[in-house]
């Protein structure tokens, strides 16, 4: 009864979900030194689009991102945050998807109804997820026909402004640096100063000076250094850090050390 | 015939804008060293309300923004910025308008389907708006009663999430303050170190050392010291400074100097 299904499920997205207003997760992994974003491929087999998905009528916010963000990658109690609110009057307008809905839902009682509420004017709230990259197990949706990892330095076809979103995601991330500890969730539970130093440039894009790095990461004071150093390698052994869960918690809700 | 129009206002409010989905503005002045916020007071006669209102079917959310701070200020071309959404299913369902507004539009034949639109759940969108105090005429809406100028640190009675949405816009501004240049529309024209630091002081909520203060200020090369020193007082004549109109934009748009 597959088809049954169906039809109610289609029924239901209309009247469970608030309208107009949808949510989108750029959520970035970090993997060999490459900042990567996991997005979802149409069933126009050329464009990909972020995770992303309706606001439950008694859902709040926060609750409907994390039930997305638990849906695509199996993960729960994961660092999500919003971010901003894409709301171009033309933004929906402009995809293929009315043919490819068409198609799909050609037999069902529901599919004009769906196609006129879906294909309307949506505004998105962005949210941005940090996850473990290995931790995660991509899941596509009805409406994608895979889900895998892409470098964001080499982004493919996107629908809609959705290029525009993970630019955003990117610019509130580099911005945040500047106030609030990140890692904790991008990072091995323990890793080298150059490690995390390489993170930081691949959020920035550019190069840091070593030195100065290491004097600015250890003045936040959310760093503890372990006694054992990491083995193997022909240079001398880098230390190995991890982060003081408390004090980076307390970084991430008042700010960094030494702001303003 | 005013009594037609505001029928026709009524039923176009539900025709002419998106459903679910409301804008609210912390809009901020500073006036002798103290931060305001203008609020409107409701016909209840004791709670208060953020400037705010409804985006049109074809507006995209700065335009809707920009159109109803206008409405309330008689401003133009202010510095206006989105600052988070918020989306608790039980925020607009906490007050009194219902009687309210039955009372308001009694006789008018769409008050029900109005009412219902109107008090239905509401996603707003929170904007924050930095205006030159003196130049503000504040002026009310039709669904309340007085607009004025509210010191933040003295807040009155406030409807719904009111409160948190001027507290995360505060908060958010503290934290704008470590990537982004603030005063340009907070200050006069010509101000002195010690004016600048009074409103950094203010914003933060505490005090600053004098000397620390200047040299991160000049750091961020964003000021142009004039010629002149301010006249008249017992002591020394500080300098007078005017912001690099310039600098000031670029830092706005790529964050201050210094940064990671």
């Amino acid at each position: 009864m597959a088809k049954d299904n169906e039809i109610i499920s289609l029924k239901n997205v209309i009247e469970d979900n608030l309208p107009s207003i949808s949510i989108d997760i750029a959520i970035f992994g970090f993997h060999e030194n490459h900042l990567r974003i996991l997005l979802l491929k149409n069933k126009d087999k050329e464009s990909w689009t972020l995770p992303g998905g309706f606001i439950g009528k008694e859902e709040s916010l926060e609750e409907a991102a994390n039930r997305l963000l638990f849906s695509r990658t199996g993960l729960n109690n994961i660092f999500l945050q919003q971010f901003h609110a894409f709301g171009d009057p033309e933004r929906t307008r402009i995809n293929k998807r009315a043919e490819l809905l068409k198609e799909q839902y050609a037999k069902d009682q529901y599919a004009q109804e769906f196609i006129e509420w879906v294909l309307g004017r949506f505004i998105t709230i962005g949210f941005y997820a940090l996850v473990e990259f290995t931790e995660v197990e991509p899941k596509h949706d009805i409406f994608t026909i895979e889900c895998r990892w892409h470098d964001v330095q080499d982004l493919p076809l996107l629908v809609s402004d959705h290029q525009s979103i993970i630019e955003t995601a990117l610019k509130t991330l580099r911005q945040q640096l500047n106030y609030q500890p990140i890692g904790l969730s991008l990072l091995p539970h323990e890793f080298t100063m150059p490690e995390l130093q390489r993170l930081y440039e691949t959020l920035l894009g550019k190069t840091l000076d070593r030195r100065n790095f290491q004097r600015k990461m250890l003045s936040y004071k959310i760093l503890e250094r372990l006694p054992t150093k990491r083995k193997g390698g022909a240079y001398k052994a880098p230390y190995l850090y991890r982060f003081d869960k408390e004090s980076y918690e307390e970084a991430l809700q008042n700010g960094l050390k030494d702001l303003w």
